[in-house]
């Protein structure tokens, strides 16, 4: 099968930053299905592994890359009961195992869902990874529920990315919570309106923005840009016994303490977290996945798909990485195959 | 009325270390309580705030603290609805307030519960502190529940002392957890077993202590002793999607980093909180003193009380904060006035 791949961690502009090569078609065991894929994301998490992956070092075999997918079922592991040959998925895979830059790719069935059907191959493919990220971070994290939390208020950092934008939609339509989305540019802020923010606040001067805004404290704060620089006005903005949840990771030690007085909690979250510990609930991305796919078809949720490259090849994903390290996407880049 | 306090932070060896002195005794307000206290007890918390609370200085109104008493009512704030003069009532009180090392005190009336009947003065003033704590970082921070939780397994990191005694006993009796508590005295390990605990290992070389145990991961972990000192080995036992919590604070930033891969969450518990912010439900204090109140008296909670002085006066208190600063208390040391 054709794949798109790298051997060393080159910058984007390279001409070697992405390779296309020919590798054997992998055969699913188990759990797996293998799927003919139509349609990719691309997503940030994607160029970070470029950049970081094979830094100073040559690999033998190239590293195929990219967790967000649509595709058919070709074939299925002995144990596959959710899935047949012929179905259309979606997914986003297991950050351990090959992704999806490529012809073909085996998945677990536990995390693979029915793809929306209402939806184009490259729309559904921009949906997975950025829906499970945003749902697990406000239900299995925060733990939001709808009855318990009505109205109360919640603060986005990063409403106009690939997962803020589905962030956003979910506290709107599933929780209906009192949600404020941060953005700075026209576009952005124009799009974090679409996607159903209350109110939008800019970055710069996030403290000072909010307490404008009307809200001395906000019951929860989900940051997808960066703990380590917002975590002072993270602690100062949440409310006593109010929860805060990142995706980003933070590169140096944090002044935790600062929660402490207000009784606050703090989670992480990471989309892969269920598939690389092959956790007992793995199974719950397939359940969300197929909650999602619903929510679109139904027309509550609406997809976040911005712009689409052409081709499995070297070249769109270079443009997509590209375009992706810019960091002026507004939500999702998706590639048709 | 006659109160016991300090105007400058001293070594408890020091004669000066507590004062006797008269003081006006204050009038309940809104919905305050005027309480005759009965006993008290002393908590960890109490010596940190007499050693820092006036360093270097000289106060020029001797401060009053303690937070865990019994008592009676004795006269209500206009908006008092809960309790009528004459209640026997038991509280830990509000830290931005004068406390309970005087003859009367007034209280909140929404974060005092009713005295268990069962218990003497002393036991029941061990209680409030210790039980809104452990219940606080269980239910409400944690948000362990017996039906979703059963079978997991919590750490409970110093369980001997004051929190951890009743900690034990309320995952065991409350949800029943697989409760595994850290001692490192052959006394201490027999008491967290009376507690409760289903194992018991030493804090000393943790990792292995509790993998030697057979136990991989554990679900939950509570933190009474040093969040700092015991972050690594927290992140490395904490289950994939696994909750840490902690009532220690930390003096240094943390590498809370090392949680990401696995999507754990960590929360900080302070009693104080809801009295400090008078959050919207701080009437909670009052509703978790009183379950607890019944638990105690239909024996399914044990009281934690191990040690008594006597009087209201600045040798019981230096009595009793020299053996609670020496580190070696099991359980509980209250005052009988």
């Amino acid at each position: 099968m054709k794949a798109v791949g790298f051997k060393t961690s080159l910058p984007i502009s390279d001409p070697n930053s992405f390779i296309e090569f020919e590798t054997e078609k992998p055969s699913p065991v188990g759990h797996e299905l293998l799927i003919k894929i139509k349609a990719i994301a691309v997503n940030p998490v994607d160029f970070k592994i470029r950049q970081n992956a094979a830094k100073d070092t040559i690999l033998e075999q190239p590293k195929i890359i990219g967790w967000d997918a649509t595709g058919v079922v070709k074939a299925v592991g002995e144990n596959v009961t959710l899935f047949k040959v012929g179905d259309e998925v979606y997914y986003a895979g297991d950050i351990t195992k090959p992704g999806c830059n490529a012809e073909f790719q085996v998945v677990d069935e536990r995390i693979v869902g029915k793809k929306p059907k209402s939806l184009s191959d490259q729309a559904a493919a921009a949906i997975p990874l950025t829906a499970l990220t945003a749902w697990e971070i406000l239900f299995d994290r925060i733990r939001i529920s709808a009855e318990k939390d009505k109205g109360k208020t919640l603060l986005i950092i990063g409403g106009a990315g690939g997962v803020g934008s589905i962030a956003i939609q979910l506290a709107k339509k599933i929780t209906n919570l009192k949600v404020i989305a941060t953005a700075s540019r026209p576009e952005t802020i124009e799009w974090c309106k679409q996607m159903g923010a209350d109110v939008v606040v800019n970055h710069k001067n996030l403290l000072e923005e909010v307490r404008n805004a009307g809200f001395q404290f906000v019951d929860f704060i989900v940051d997808f840009v960066d703990t380590n620089s917002y975590w002072d006005v993270m602690a100062e903005l949440i409310k006593p016994q109010g929860h805060i949840a990142s995706i980003t990771g933070s590169a140096t030690p944090v002044a935790l303490n600062k929660l402490k007085t207000k009784s606050a909690s703090f989670s992480w979250e990471f989309m892969y977290t269920r598939s690389t510990f092959q956790t007992e609930d793995m199974i719950e991305q397939h359940q969300i996945l197929n909650k999602v796919a619903d929510l679109l078809d139904e027309g509550i949720l609406v997809n976040t798909l911005t712009q689409t490259f052409q081709g499995l090849s070297a070249e769109s994903l270079k443009q997509a990485h590209q375009q992706l390290e810019s960091g002026t996407t507004i939500g999702k880049l998706a590639i048709k195959y």
